[in-house]
């Protein structure tokens, strides 16, 4: 016999492969969707629709963006001269939202991590290098989660940019301290990532 | 100047309106969905979308359900003489997992708290005793939240119910005490809520 909440169900569980989402929120997020207006499932429904033709990698820095090249990358006002390395394209916000940088990005697309199987070939650092070398960049900031992967991904792209870019002046820095270690930079609050910033360690 | 976030923004305050979602917590939602398979994105649109379609309110009892009558108010294997009053729609579901209650539902649609407004007209009250009177109901038994709201609900309910049926051989009871003051019906767990209903309290 249908229990007749097949619908409600399949919800649920769509909710519950969110991250930090169980089985119980996630019921009690379909329950709020079903008491409110309908008009609030239908918008979420129709931005959850058109979400990933809306939203692409920017095919120059690899955040996300509507339009590709993104508008930091063609923003003639910003210094595209320093580049800020980030772990993921969501990692960009939250430095935008700290209103301390006035460079360009470079999304790595994660860290080294060889138990995981994520080696450095599976990330962006050749393009890295790439860019480094064409587009007269002089300053590398390293914004990379202060974790065991972290340090071993920040040291590699130390080592793999001043081997192939031997006689080239290139300051390369990490965010300062301030970030608790194992910490992560998404849940950093904006005055400590403004200081991290500005306090940054050259290496 | 665009950001090139719109779509990416709007989606994130959708989110931020579902209970217990903060503004952070739901961008990290949305990053996960974008990083995501897009058939996922599709899919949860697609349920999003029937979703107050495909699910509406019981006419008998009041609970979710794809066919109306429920599938519960139409088993005529269930015990049609026994009601187990709840506040909320949502929480037939989870007396229905405690597995131990076998009659028919009835939700009350909130509790009496006349500081927010609810009064006893507000409620399916009158359509309870309605259901008492021509259904043949012999036990009514109430599972509200034990907080001040859900005790002045089942006062209110015992006293009514007394008043209107003088001659009528009736049981109330309440969920036997287990269930932690001030807590809420949705948290509990499965075993504490069965132990609730089989030493529940005759008022």
């Amino acid at each position: 016999m249908n229990n007749g909440l097949n619908a409600l169900d399949r919800l649920v569980s769509l909710f519950s492969k969110l991250p930090g989402i169980g089985k119980k929120s996630a019921g009690r997020l379909v329950y709020h969707i079903l008491d409110a207006d309908p008009s609030y499932a239908k918008t979420l429904a129709a931005e959850l629709q058109g979400l990933h033709e809306a939203i692409r990698k920017c095919s120059h820095c690899g955040s996300f963006t509507e339009s590709d090249p993104c508008a930091i990358c063609s923003d003639p006002s910003r210094d595209h001269s320093v580049l800020c390395v980030v772990e993921r394209a969501q990692d960009v916000r939250v430095i935008e939202e700290s209103k301390e940088f006035r460079g360009l990005f470079h999304v790595l697309g994660g860290l080294i991590a060889p138990l995981d199987g994520v080696n450095p070939g599976d990330l962006t650092i050749v393009q890295l290098l790439g860019r480094v070398r064409d587009e007269n960049v002089t300053e590398v900031i390293l914004a990379l989660n202060p974790t065991i992967e972290g340090d071993t991904t920040a040291l590699y792209i130390l080592k793999f940019l001043k081997e192939r870019l031997p006689s080239y002046q290139l300051e390369i820095s990490r965010l300062a301290s301030g970030l608790p270690v194992g910490g992560d930079l998404e849940y950093t609050d904006r005055l400590t990532l403004s200081r991290s910033l500005r306090g940054r360690i050259k290496m």
